[in-house]
């Protein structure tokens, strides 16, 4: 396996590259965006091909390197359901798995530092991004933070996993790199409290002045989507009303591009086919499956996914590839079901 | 096995703990005396025993918490032969082997950013110093630097090793924790030469300018040597002319503390008994063999070892054990055979 912990210091964030083999598919978590030139030139040199960008929550401390990995590697972005972001490929939730080629995350819904805070677990890793850090913990006096949905998170999910976990945090400011849960659970001291309570007043004594960088960095964290613009003004982006209007008839053919637990999550379009957006470069390819569905049919290609990023992407691929009879829904499956939109499980 | 990568902001440098179970010993590699705290604090916590703090080269960007350590831990202090350090417990070549209980590193003798730069080598793990950092080597211009032997080291030695080779070095400043041999070779920028001439040229139009840090940090690092004055003004220090006189004599038990390799390296003393320095004080203990010896045999017990240090500190345990008829010979078997004193192999 490759695991890189890359450190920003101005923001004291670790970054993490994971991949199952080089020459395969990678996934970063809580990245930078002064540090996405690092990043890609690692990708580059490691031969790995970025498919997620993944951040535990929305920062406030630094601006995320998600929207700019997105538009330089056109993979998906990942945040938990409950962001404020914008728009971003893929939302998750407690219980969901975030995989790529050779490696799979279990999603854990960990709020308390913010209400959109995740830590994803990785066999013997746990990412816990600023719920729980290397003796500390993220402070909940923003964002919707709440001590008594930390404790919860800290004492009833993170702390529970075996104790030789390894705790990889979104951050470090006294220059440690790792620690397990074993050890947090018995000297990390704000942990060391008789009950949710005591958490509760050992936190709202803090007292911390905001983040320099806050001001700048959550209104820049909350509008990371993609711009589609073009796509609009090129009249490729059918909007959700639009959609339906068109549903079943013969000249379109409807390419989902979600995931398979997406798919059984959230209903499927009746007719539609599917080929999860990793492969839709290949698939676009002289020989590939869509390439050949398309040119067979000569049915106009309309993509869709959850939020319409994907899709959106789908198209500019498809362009690429020499396919320009095509558009997509913009705003996905979520702008779909919202205009009343009809769904099959 | 615990591997702890740690990190100095002020000075950019890297800090390796290593042992191979908890309760075990450990060993810290390049520490920094700022974080000294910090070190011990997790030593504690991981339940370890240090037992060698061992330093790659002089630094001259940061002082070395070698001497720190030493005082708080007794642990051993460990450098290269070439070391204009004063006095550390165990001087390395290349070659040799440092060893702590459950893992081994091998030496391998690396000099170019200065004339007493090593790297250690454990499994599939380089630490690699200042000799070579991650997209970057180290300064050649100082402390005896040359980019001649430099890349020889690089070039002949440490790129010789497996491609997954995994490189640990002292430093890095741009937010890197760590690379492999494969990449550095490859991706290098500074090891993209065709010849050791363009490398040297190369290193010769860097100008950079001196560390800050330089002229607190080379004099406090030469003078890491335990302070003996007390030991002395006790009489229990032998000089190595007074050693020699002694020797062979029916009330003077002579302890080695030195390990095998170096007692089979440097020669032993005729009639000495040996154990090593780390099983000292569980020598000393009630029940404890040297105790038993000494008590049995009503003789002084006169440690030694390579350089004073350890005997040093073995009279100290041995006095916090109760036995005060102990000493030591000052300076070891260095200067045991300087004044001609005779050893055999």
């Amino acid at each position: 396996m490759i695991f890189r912990q890359l450190f920003d210091s101005v923001s004291g964030t670790y970054s993490y590259v994971l991949a199952s083999r080089p020459g395969g598919e990678a996934l970063i978590l809580d990245p930078v965006l002064e540090k996405v030139d690092r990043y890609c030139q690692l990708l580059r040199e490691l031969d790995l091909k970025l498919v997620k960008a993944v951040d535990t929550h929305l920062h406030a401390d630094h601006v995320t390197g998600l929207g700019e990995l997105r538009d330089r590697t056109h993979c998906m972005t990942v945040m938990g359901d409950q962001t404020k972001a914008d728009v971003v490929a893929m939302r998750v939730a407690d219980g969901d798995k975030v995989t790529i080629e050779g490696l799979s995350l279990d999603v854990m819904y960990t709020p308390g530092h913010t209400d959109d805070s995740y830590s994803y677990l990785m066999g013997d890793r746990v990412f816990t991004g600023d719920t729980l850090l290397i003796r500390g913990t993220g402070r909940t006096d923003f964002q919707n933070g709440s001590s008594r949905a930390q404790y919860d998170s800290i004492f009833n999910r993170l702390l529970k996993l075996p104790d030789e976990t390894m705790v990889f945090p979104a951050h470090d400011y006294k220059g440690d790199t790792v620690s397990t849960i074993g050890e947090e659970k018995r000297y990390n001291p704000r942990l060391q409290v008789r009950s949710v309570d005591e958490y509760i007043e050992l936190m709202a004594n803090l007292k911390l002045p905001n983040p320099k960088m806050m001001d700048v960095a959550v209104p820049a964290n909350m509008h990371v989507g993609l711009h589609q613009e073009e796509l609009e003004k090129e009249g490729r982006a059918l909007s959700a009303v639009e959609a339906i209007r068109v549903l079943g008839r013969p000249d379109i053919l409807l390419v989902d591009l979600r995931e398979t637990n997406e798919r059984m999550k959230h209903g499927m379009l009746e007719g539609a086919l599917h080929t999860p957006y990793q492969s839709v470069e290949e698939s676009l390819k002289p020989g590939g499956m869509l390439r050949e569905v398309a040119a067979a049919t000569g049915r106009r290609v309309v993509f869709f996914c959850a939020f319409g990023e994907r899709s959106a992407m789908a198209v500019a691929a498809a362009k690429d590839a020499g396919l320009t009879n095509t558009a997509h829904i913009a705003g996905g499956i979520d702008a779909w079901k919202k205009a009343g939109g009809p769904v099959v499980q």
